[in-house]
């Protein structure tokens, strides 16, 4: 089976480069060049041109945004490139609306649309280890689902309709932002009543809350450590509000969401978009009066 | 060494017994008689009287509030009956400032006051895998501690100042409020746009957060199963208002903590008093237009 | 002076009535013919072609939003009927970004833009006893500024950059928003501790609050009476979300604006957008337990 | 007519110098002396004991707060020195409860207990123009309507429990806070985005918002003029808490509160117990990233 990957990322090289290393025929493409070498390495080829890659039996993105994708896979020239009876595979944590309209404007090219949102940073994704959630037409799933294998430790089948493993996706990254909130403000109230954040956090995590979110982010609050950046603070609100415009489109507020919202704002007119998005700790820090780490 | 144990009720009880079953010599007294036959099975004694109870070593009580508490070893004849050097350990999830006002109390009749509340839930204790959080006079911690080895699983100290206990307890269970809040907003955007609550719940328990609290009430709470109570939601109000009472001490606000405030209250005029406190999420699906579940 | 005006709704017939009956030359254009009768009765002429109306000296519009706007007078063929010198001044309650965009496209073509929001509704409009909030290039605004004499009864000169004038406005009807919002809570406390709100809101008005939006908001609260809708609530969820927009823009929060968003979305889920925005007083009710009016 | 007059503040000191002019027989008491030289001036009288004034067949009370007032007219002497067939009348702003527990003990003793609260500062008071909000028995309503008629420009008549007097009180305040909130979160985007705070409020004083609370509060937040404070912060959050505290008795959130509460205790944390109660306004310039003025 001929596999095309587009988009050479943080998360697309690693996930192409297992591919290739499980014997997959791989051609890569990344919009700017140059960033495949450690991919090729284990076999894979890079294409030239965006349409050599479109013309493969299973297409993979991994790009930015919606924005990326839409320009890239949906443009009028990849559209027409792109080969009749094909699986794209979009690896990429887009909105729900962008899953549907990709859908919609594959399928007129006869091309199955399949949503595979991964949960899992850079280095599970080296390891082959994310959680792939997909959905879309099931025999168009069946297909790639050996492929899926070889990227995560475990698929998850969502539906037919490929925006909801969007849905999945979005609200797993809510559940993220809740927790990293709630621990800034538990670890608050520890250090203004003159406790251990640190200590805090290490007995939620040995009784309460075992888990990579509370015990990866909960180290990083309590020391309140949060360059480099696993993801990026606008990042982060950018997911938050893909949640809300999500329940907002079906009337229905999200509380802890709109709370959300204001401290990331909060982090951003403090000058913190660099930092990692648990550093929106610190909006809480300074409503307390804390002493607050400049970023 | 003679152990006294205030306090009958579910918790109670299996801790009591675990420490006679261990061959500890133990007499029990609780409010109402006639509680405590599971644990006299096992080698303790019941006393008539709470005085005779409070001659003993070291004094246990797990009793119901800060009220209840007061009344039974801060009353004026207790205060006189209590053994001068012995330890109290109070194992129940009262306010700091109680824990503050029994420790200065008991000090004055030469009794070291240990503040050990728990995490776990009777069939935890029954087991004997509670966590115990323990902060006091570090002596009087090192005698007590081979008894709460028995107790618990693990004990953690927390510090020389009994409150710093409770407050780790009660952010522990401003956490899981939190969490409960987090995941009744997600599966009720999961619902209203067409996918499984309880799918949702799996892939979250699945790949980003394990543990009884995202296991337990994650079901509880796609399922819509919230009798019999485990946590009885105004129990839940009270914890949650422990934690905002604690926070607005030292002024600070919780933001998560008044939209938990308000979704309990809108739970309680709406009759779910005796539903358990994950039944919150009916505040959330009413809110966006669903069908409720009729307490 | 000749006028044109585009936009025969419930504000612009009144308004340009008036332009009419003070002696001007007025042409009037809508998009769905026969709705200019009234203002014909008083010496406008109604123009079958908006081209003809973009020729006059001075172009008022009321159009219904943005795209409305965009629509009729930023379209390629609206631009270049447009005369060169002339000046536009839009009515309507737009966006700041649709402001500043306006500005400089018409600038491209030698058109002066004028954003002249107004406060006030159809009856105050009829009077000629509006408010009117100006912005923009200070001769163009000293040429119109009889005219808009004639419409209101006192002009406020915002600033030189138009979308000032949209940021006044939007934050009016923001104010307006909130006012509604204490005022549904605090009628239903009232009702809850057995008082009435009808007294409460009359107390109110005499002693602290005044004027138009207390006093006419404060009544439909207290007697729940939101039809027919002044300003549907769909329209102020708009206008909530421009100030949210607004905000967010700046890197902040409007953590009132966070509520307000909520019951909107509360009210919209259960059925009410054809009532006035003062019924989102409803949503406060049903999470207090209290019955509903149903729409 | 034989008056008592307990409380010489900064209210009672004019409410008492009014009655005196008017040619009441007025016998005053202040817990500390020699606050009531402005009043004997009058022709009123100064009394050393408490019960003596308490003999006086009307007596009135200003005091600080729930504490105060218990102290002075609840205490066992005061109870026994008080006069069958008297009645007492509170114009402080007290909870509810206190009213409740006020009416009942002096009941026992052949007592009326009024609650007459007032709108007003002491400029106000002095000029005689306060707003009474007057509950309790009807006829002894009726006795005291005259000496309300010197102390008001209007008396309103909230029901026969005193306690709904208190009830209108605390909304009116909870609805000045609002106000006062919602201006800040205007303002501070006017700000932001270029705009002037001052001529914002002006505008809105003139078109939609009249009366002295968003024109005097309007004023000192656009100009960010906090000191001397009116009414001090702290005391801002007491009522805002009386406000939360009644609705929470009836089960009942209260969204714009909770918001409240937290930009209350924020100022706090930075130090501003000292300022104006509009002083919260720096809380949300603080979370904008604005600059703020030093307490």
């Amino acid at each position: 089976m001929d596999i095309g990957f587009l988009g050479m990322g943080t998360m697309g090289r690693p996930m192409a480069r297992n591919l290739a290393r499980a014997g997959y025929d791989v051609t890569v493409w990344n919009r700017s060049p140059g960033k495949a070498a450690s991919v090729v390495d284990y076999g894979a080829s890079e294409a030239p041109d965006l349409s050599d890659v479109l013309q493969k039996s299973v297409v993979f993105s991994s790009l930015a945004d919606d924005r990326a994708f839409a320009d890239s896979v949906l443009s009028t020239s990849s559209l027409q490139a792109a080969k009749s009876g094909s699986v794209h595979v979009n690896l990429a944590t887009v909105s729900p609306g962008m899953s549907a309209e990709a859908e919609s404007r594959l399928a007129e090219r006869g091309i199955f649309y399949v949503a595979a949102p991964v949960f899992g940073r850079a280095e599970v994704a080296e390891a082959g280890e994310l959680t792939v959630l997909v959905a879309g037409d099931s025999r168009a799933i069946d297909e790639v689902a050996p492929l899926l294998d070889v990227i995560g430790r475990r698929t998850w089948r969502v539906g037919d309709d490929p925006k909801q493993a969007n849905v999945v996706k979005i609200l797993g990254n809510y559940l993220i932002a809740t927790a990293i909130q709630s621990m800034a403000e538990a670890t608050t109230v520890a250090e203004k009543v003159g406790g251990s954040p640190e200590l805090l956090m290490k007995i939620m995590n040995d009784s309460l809350f075992p888990g990579g979110v509370y015990e990866g982010y909960g180290a990083m609050i309590a020391q309140r450590r949060y360059e480099p950046a696993g993801f990026r603070l606008p990042l982060g609100l950018k997911d938050v509000r893909l949640a809300l415009s999500q329940a907002n489109d079906v009337n229905m507020g999200l509380p802890f969401g709109g709370v959300l919202e204001n401290v990331f704002l909060d982090a951003l007119a403090h000058g913190q978009a660099d930092q990692d998005w648990s550093a929106i700790t610190e909006a809480t820090r300074r409503r307390a009066g804390l002493d607050v780490r400049r970023p």
